[in-house]
């Protein structure tokens, strides 16, 4: 193995790269970039949009110059066109236009995903935005600063329209939400999502949830959000935000075969049907870990992690990607909601027998100062009592995310929730309980089970 | 099984009565408490004595009536004297001063432990003081408040000496600290220990390390604590800090065994040698989980989980307890310092062939607002990677306990260093980066691991 060509220079990429000139330091590691900005954490793009990162430049996990100073090389504003795997050649149409040739011995492909359009009128208005990459966020920012709008139609309440109307709001607009389901954030439970409305609610954000967005039209100086059941609204500027899918032209064209979505399919080495072209990161299937069956789950975290995998093994190793359990967390204001594992739903559809508790408790003892209401929705099997999921709602300061994340650790070992008790975790009164909310929450839950079952004694 | 005995008010009496009871109704259950104050959160006392907590009844986990609520007999002010476990009963002092026996089919102790008290001279003058339970905190308010002492200094430098640097600071005092050892929190390791000196001394505690105390006299109106090397300062009060021992005297006289340090020998089950009797809590010895041997370690984690285990198994269960793994957390100003596992020093003493890596990293993405330093120390054995355990410092909304908490789920499961890449860790910006800290400091760990061995490759 001599040369290991990557396309996409975002985190699959980027990490992709690393790993391999980490372990095998003599490879030629060249990563195709088809913007300017070569791992940048586009996850920050609300954040700069609200004006609390200051500096766009800010955002780079690391900079051109740091990942060049790793032996790696960089072809910014390159385009990859085709792929030629019989000649092991892929063609790239270089900053001027023309086309250059770039051999390989192993390829990557990290192309990432783009944002869905949505198929209604008025999508190319101006005032219309997309949100994914550095240039629609340079797009929208100067939108922003030229014309100064005072309100703005967010469409899709999912993560990245739940964040920008945090961040509107910041910036001292008045926002509208307009989400085709019965609650906000429908990656939780709606339990969970009327909170997150009271949140957004509490900040004068209004949301407009079961409108399905037919239209956008101009009227006088500003759009109008046309929707199901007459809806309709007025503001100076919309964003569409409903979800990205895979981005597999360059593969289809070379013969890798596509699933879901048409997200790439890959083996857990994150080999494609293709010899020596892998794929990673939000353009290929995921493996569930709980389902062991494929799944669409465009997050950075699975792109690294896949990336990392893919980097590792293109240049010899034999590493297997361990599955996502689509962990995920989000702040909203003052909130962060975050979920790991299958919720109820999703544990009905892929034919298991879950129950699903809610518990609300203090975030750590309440005769300490600052104590916030925090919960927990736990999703395990009934008869097993095998952890399946978990979902936890909480202020900012009540540690929400690493909660979940001691959940994910649980179901990534398979614990059942009477393992949870015997988990050895910490606890001091200002962060915590002697049983910390995970546990109180899994001891809620057998509490409803028994109800269920006869008594085991 | 009719009636059930718990002899202790505590963390672990009343743990056990609640499961015995939650499990069994029909069982009578009976507690037996020294002072007014059962299920009391004695690790909130520092949090009183600061001011924090107005009111000290706020600290009951529950209300004596709460507890009777759910069935549960209490016998407030009653001191268990002996047992007879032949007769299977158990004499106690009610608070008239007379003796009453009580007879029991199982008998739960959960005496808990005392404040170890240095022989050194002085120790009984006015304004000395040691802090564990209710009633010492309440001697001690009644001093804060009537004096108005001006300065402390505090002898052990410990999770509760730590607590209370930071309470009597926040009081308006003068703290000034006194330690055996080399640095402060000796529970982790002298890199932790110095950057919680640095915030002690950032907020005016002064600290003296490598001091061995020798004695405290009267100096006018103030008291004089010397120690080794000339040590000496004076103040308007002394809290000694440097400990607990378990209380075994009932447990003695019944033929029950113990072990090291003086606490009671349990099996899994948490049964003592004697039959039907159980223990639980400070007063037992405590399976280490990865060492696989006794420890004592009194925790209020590990109280509630054992006392569930044996009120659970009192009344006919069969429930093994999972072992410690040492967890544990604490405040200190802006400071939160937690631990997992095994440190560098313990792993070798107990044989293993360990490396300890520190890696220094944000708490989340820096572009985002209020990110904050978090130093991560990794411990893991050389050749199989198994991770042994995991210190972690950093700002107390830097989510470091519940961190602490990922690397105590993963070495419950037996997660090596590189297991720990495949955990679907949550992110966001605000709280995270795409690999969680936990995670990046696991990669510097492998990195440093591979400098001392072959590429894998």
């Amino acid at each position: 193995m001599r040369k290991l060509l990557i396309i996409g220079g975002s985190d699959a990429g980027i990490s992709a790269a690393l790993r391999a000139k980490e372990l095998c330091p003599a490879t030629e590691v060249t990563v195709v970039v088809a913007d300017r900005y070569p791992n940048f954490s586009i996850c920050g793009l609300p954040f700069y949009l609200s004006g609390e990162v200051a500096d766009w430049q800010a955002l780079a996990h690391r900079t051109a110059r740091d990942i060049e100073n790793e032996g790696i090389g960089l072809l910014l504003q390159h385009t990859a066109v085709s792929i030629d795997a019989t000649q092991k050649e892929v063609s790239v149409r270089r900053p001027q236009g023309d086309l250059r040739k770039l051999g390989y011995d192993r390829l990557i492909l990290g192309t990432g995903a783009e944002s869905i359009r949505p198929r209604v009128a008025g999508m190319d208005l101006r005032g219309v935005f997309l949100l994914r990459w550095m240039d629609d966020a340079f797009i929208l920012e100067r939108f922003l600063s030229d014309r100064q709008p005072k309100s703005a139609t967010i469409v899709g309440a999912g993560y990245i329209g739940m964040e920008m109307a945090d961040a509107l709001t910041r910036r001292g607009m008045a926002v509208t939400v307009v989400e085709f389901a019965d609650s906000v954030l429908t990656t939780l439970d709606k339990e969970m999502g009327q909170r997150v409305e009271t949140e957004l609610g509490r900040h004068g954000v209004r949301v407009n949830t079961r409108v399905g967005v037919t239209g956008i039209v101009q009227s006088g100086d500003q759009l109008r959000v046309l929707g199901s059941g007459g809806f309709s609204t007025n503001s100076d500027m919309v964003l569409v935000a409903v979800g990205a899918h895979p981005r597999n032209e360059l593969a289809l064209c070379a013969g890798i075969q596509t699933g879901l979505k048409g997200a790439i399919k890959v083996d857990r080495r994150m080999r494609t049907n293709v010899a020596d072209i892998f794929a990673a990161g939000d353009c290929v299937e995921t493996r569930h870990r709980l389902l062991a069956q494929s799944t669409y789950i465009p997050l950075g975290t699975i792109a690294h992690k896949q990336g990392r995998i893919a980097g590792e093994n293109a240049v010899g190793g034999d590493r297997e990607f361990g599955g996502s359990l689509g962990t995920q967390a989000v702040k909203i204001f003052d909130l962060v909601a975050g979920r790991t594992g299958l919720r109820d739903c999703e544990a009905l559809a892929a034919g298991l027998k879950p129950l699903t508790v809610e518990t609300e408790m203090w975030d750590h003892k309440a005769y300490y100062p600052g104590a916030h209401k925090l919960w927990v929705r736990i999703t395990a099997e009934l008869g097993s009592h095998r952890l399946l999921g978990a979902q936890v709602l909480g202020h900012r300061h009540s540690e929400v995310s690493k909660r979940v994340d001691v959940f994910a650790a649980a179901i990534h070992n398979a614990m059942s929730i009477e393992d949870l008790n015997d988990l050895d975790l910490s606890y001091t009164p200002p962060l915590s309980s002697p049983w910390d909310p995970v546990q109180m929450s899994a001891q809620e839950w057998s509490k409803s089970a028994r109800l269920l079952t006869p008594n085991p004694l």
